[in-house]
């Protein structure tokens, strides 16, 4: 499953409330990431075992986005209730569809071009879901990054079939340089890269332990989910679930109680959090190069290095600008550097609570 | 008079070949810098006695901003010829219709606030011009600037009214920055801020010693240019002119025949010719600040200085960026620092060569 929720603040004024990242190219694929995504999972698990959990604003991008993408695996959200809620929700409903699947949720907006070192990995964490384990993949950290959470992981799992998963001994925040630095040289950290794999009921069973209202809330759903008294419930229940991270309801009291097991990801991976992120990802990770996004983006440039997001179609120069981020698009203007680029978020509260929420 | 030509290539995009500099408010007075200039010279000449060599293109703009101009002072350009052409031709024309008239030649784009000062540096220059002299009013650097030419002074002229005015040794080109400090430190140097005061008929002797065909040339249209042959005489006479400053033609040859004087100017004077500039004026000499031009501007920024000229309508965001410029316009987007400031000429250039005129 998909899901393909959260705007990208940091990713403003190219990501807005209408248009959110996974509806962009940001990588230059010269398709959405979304569609990546699909294109990486459907040789997993075929196309019409994917699931996709969205707004009910994006319907039909994400359908556009998706053709093949089957009627009853779109699951749309009438607001925004956090990952819980919309990865329990799918869980609840394919458990009834088909009681003992293994689910595997995929953030619809991360980069990975290594699809065989993707699989594997996926393919030993089913291994672990199956032996009723909530499996996750851990990202082999390529720097010392602040910009991610990380997964303290333990010893060898010693499961057959899954030769590389280990134990999880505690899920950890974004940390700061410096304890980032020790996470990179302890090699024992991993980078929490989103992705959870495990059998349906035994997911809403570690919800059930941590949220039991939001586990009743996600079951009662999909018993009337597909029957005609979807929409009444919807309207009675979806608003009153609480929001909260997936990783909080399950990953960390799974981790705890040592039923949450990792299988180190040794191939690239991007959460395309930020413009230095993209500016990263376009560059080859020369610092010296300037990227350049947009179909029809008309850039003139010296030794400027950093990221040029064109969307407006005008004439964009740049003059001995370094690390700069610059997003133009018709109604918005960002100018920034790379190193500022985790800020772009709190613009997006400063327009919000300045009234200008058209440009969000 | 006021020669209103020159787009001010280093303000693109702002400033456009359709929309010059001088067509533009650059202080945040309210009014253009050619309604600024007007507004200075009125009080000194009396409204009736301005005259405007500008180009063809520009007629309906500098007659919407100057109403009371009369007919007969508006000298329209075909092409442009550069600052001899113009101010000679004036001379010209002014000196056939009112024989050992004095002319002073004041640009349509420069930056004066203090009037008074101003005015008394003219009326010793025209006291100068009445002894003979090519006249000049040198501006006081209040800094090592790179971005001026100098004039070197000499001893004082000794002249009746004229207590403050000096011989001139020589016209210099913009120095480098240690030659910069040199002129600084010895008190002898003044910024060329482009002024010139002289009887007609003695300017138009002296740009006859350097470039005979050039006077030879504008006397032939002055002599036809208030009869009905004027149209004919410009079209066979105005192409063929040669293309040279005013500085070269007349200021230097003079100053080196010792008939130039200057009047050292202790007043504020800004020729406007960067975006650096422009971030200077408005914020009052501190480094820290942001300067934001543009009515509409709609700007969110933290602790970012430089200057954001906004003629988009868009919101812009700016965020840890120092010393930046950017100028935002419905077609086309400079993003620089106050640093590589005069560089932005470059980009018009590569822009013409790259066959992006469209936005020139």
């Amino acid at each position: 499953m998909i899901p393909a929720g959260g705007i990208g603040s940091r990713l403003w004024p190219l990501s807005r409330a209408g248009a959110p990242k996974f509806l962009h190219d940001l990588t230059g694929s010269g398709q959405t990431l979304l569609r990546d995504t699909w294109d990486r999972l459907a040789p997993v698990s075929g196309e019409q075992r994917i699931m996709v959990v969205t707004g009910r604003a994006h319907r039909a991008a994400v359908e556009a986005q998706l053709p093949t993408l089957a009627d009853q695996n779109v699951v749309l959200e009438s607001d925004p209730r956090e990952s819980s809620a919309a990865i329990g929700l799918a869980a609840a409903i394919l458990s009834r569809r088909e009681p003992g699947v293994i689910i595997g949720s995929f953030a619809a907006d991360h980069v990975i071009t290594d699809q065989t070192g993707f699989r594997h990995c996926v393919e030993e964490a089913v291994v672990a879901a199956r032996a009723d384990y909530i499996a996750t993949i851990g990202i082999k950290p390529s720097g010392p990054s602040v910009g991610f959470g990380y997964i303290h992981a333990g010893e060898p799992l010693n499961c057959a079939g899954a030769p590389h998963a280990l134990t999880v001994s505690e899920f950890v925040e974004k940390p700061d340089a410096r304890t980032a630095e020790r996470y990179l040289a302890s090699g024992n950290y991993l980078w929490n890269a989103g992705m959870f794999i495990a059998r349906a009921e035994r997911l809403l069973e570690e919800l059930a332990l941590s949220q039991p209202e939001l586990a009743a809330g996600v079951i009662e759903l999909a018993e009337a989910w597909d029957t005609s008294r979807r929409g009444m419930v919807v309207d009675a229940v979806w608003p009153n679930l609480t929001k909260i991270a997936i990783d909080y309801s399950v990953a960390e009291p799974a981790a705890a109680a040592g039923r949450l097991a990792v299988v180190p990801g040794d191939f690239d991976w991007d959460d395309v959090g930020d413009f230095a992120s993209i500016a990263r990802l376009h560059s080859g990770g020369r610092k010296s190069n300037l990227a350049i996004l947009g179909a029809d983006a008309r850039v003139l440039a010296d030794s400027s290095s950093g990221i040029v997001v064109s969307e407006g179609g005008r004439t964009i120069a740049l003059i001995g600008v370094d690390d700069i981020v610059v997003v133009d698009t018709p109604d918005a203007l960002l100018v920034t550097t790379g190193a500022n680029a985790q800020k772009v978020k709190s613009v997006v509260d400063a327009l919000r609570l300045s009234g200008r929420g058209d440009v969000l």
